[in-house]
């Protein structure tokens, strides 16, 4: 059964100009956006685009972010930012993210996920197919 | 009749931490931002916000924008923001924007919009109440 | 002795329509701006501004952050930001959030932010001048 | 001697989630963090990067920007960001970019810039090396 480095997705990415701040280093908010364009890419590598989730007339929905800030990202630092899926429940799901730069790890974070109908933007169970293409083990 | 100079709306701003960039100023794209918060308040301003725009199934969508950047603006700077109607045309209008610190004119600039009927995002006609609210006379 | 309540900070602020994202709300990077902001304002109220904390050789960096998303926030929705000292340390101090919207509280949070020497980035004691003026009975 | 198209820099880029509003495309302001980003690849690929451009002691402060906006880009679109240099005088460079989308262009732009010496903020001539990379035959 696939164990869960299998599942990890990596995103290249390079710290813009714009999201540094003027203590020369990559603002803080920043590294929640750098999240979600993991958990996308995330699920684009199990062949399910977000746009997939949407259509399906649900939504996952944040509702718990939390980032540790081990050492700081300049601009132009190339990042290799790591996400998985680290916990899978009912009705909600937790992506797990690592941000590593010159093999040094940098930050690390979760994001907690509601899945919830859109049109009553009530809680929901996760739909078979988005159980199914998750890992299939979780340890919580 | 009214002249411009009365249809002036006034925004207090100032500059976030997370506005500015490396080189210790606030970063050139965030004065998009700034402008388009100057023609939000100045639609509020006219008692008319943008939500009513929105309802009534219309959409300002922005064409063109540009920005001179004139003395650059550092974390915490006070914002004096100036904004106004200065063209009206029977599908467009043209926001124009002024940013003062400390009585010094930081950066100017203007949005053109095309006014849209969003169920078929196709350019139509100003609606009446909006060119009401807007300058009578308008110099171009 | 001065209690928590007293030395709370509050900020209005308004979603700017650029915080949206496609699903019509707040995205979730941006309260951590909004954070941001909030603690800014904080050391503002007690006659202290950041660049005070700047000019004396130190800086209060970010080390953890997370927020609870309870309600969406939406275009234009006001806010009224909370902002307190939670936890103060030798070399630390923590920072609490709450974000409410006509009564409700929407989202909550905090920063963990470490004292460093800013010549050589090495964690040093908080100056006394910030521990006077930060809550004198913490309860961590 | 070599024409411009050869100096055009090719940058891929998606659309971030975080980058879209609440109408569902992509926020006006975004368009110019990407020029940034594009310009900052156009000096990568001479084989100067920024930080050289900032080690000499000088910096591009931008000065003017523009942008029309003519298809709406939405969350998760797939962008070829075309940059060049398009003007070269004693003391400033002018950039414009393009953005393609499906091989539709959707949005054009430029951006001035200023050479200035950073220790004076002043203006200075550009460095012999810059005007070395930069295209030796501009049209203006």
């Amino acid at each position: 059964m696939a164990g869960y480095g299998e599942w990890r997705c990596r995103v290249p990415l390079r710290v813009r100009f714009g999201e540094t701040d003027a203590v020369g280093v990559a603002n803080n908010a920043v590294y929640l956006s750098w999240f979600e364009v993991g958990r996308i890419e995330y699920l684009r590598s199990t062949g399910h685009d977000y746009a997939k989730v949407h259509a399906g007339g649900i939504d996952l929905v944040v509702v718990e972010a939390s980032v540790r800030y081990l050492k700081p990202l300049r601009f132009d630092d190339e990042i290799d930012l790591h996400c998985w899926c680290s916990r899978l429940r009912r009705a909600s799901v937790e992506f797990s993210y690592e941000l590593w730069s010159r093999n040094v790890l940098c930050a690390a974070g979760s994001t907690l996920h509601a899945c919830v109908d859109r049109s009553r933007m009530a809680p929901v169970r996760l739909p078979g197919w988005l159980v199914e293409i998750l890992p299939a083990d979780p340890p919580g």
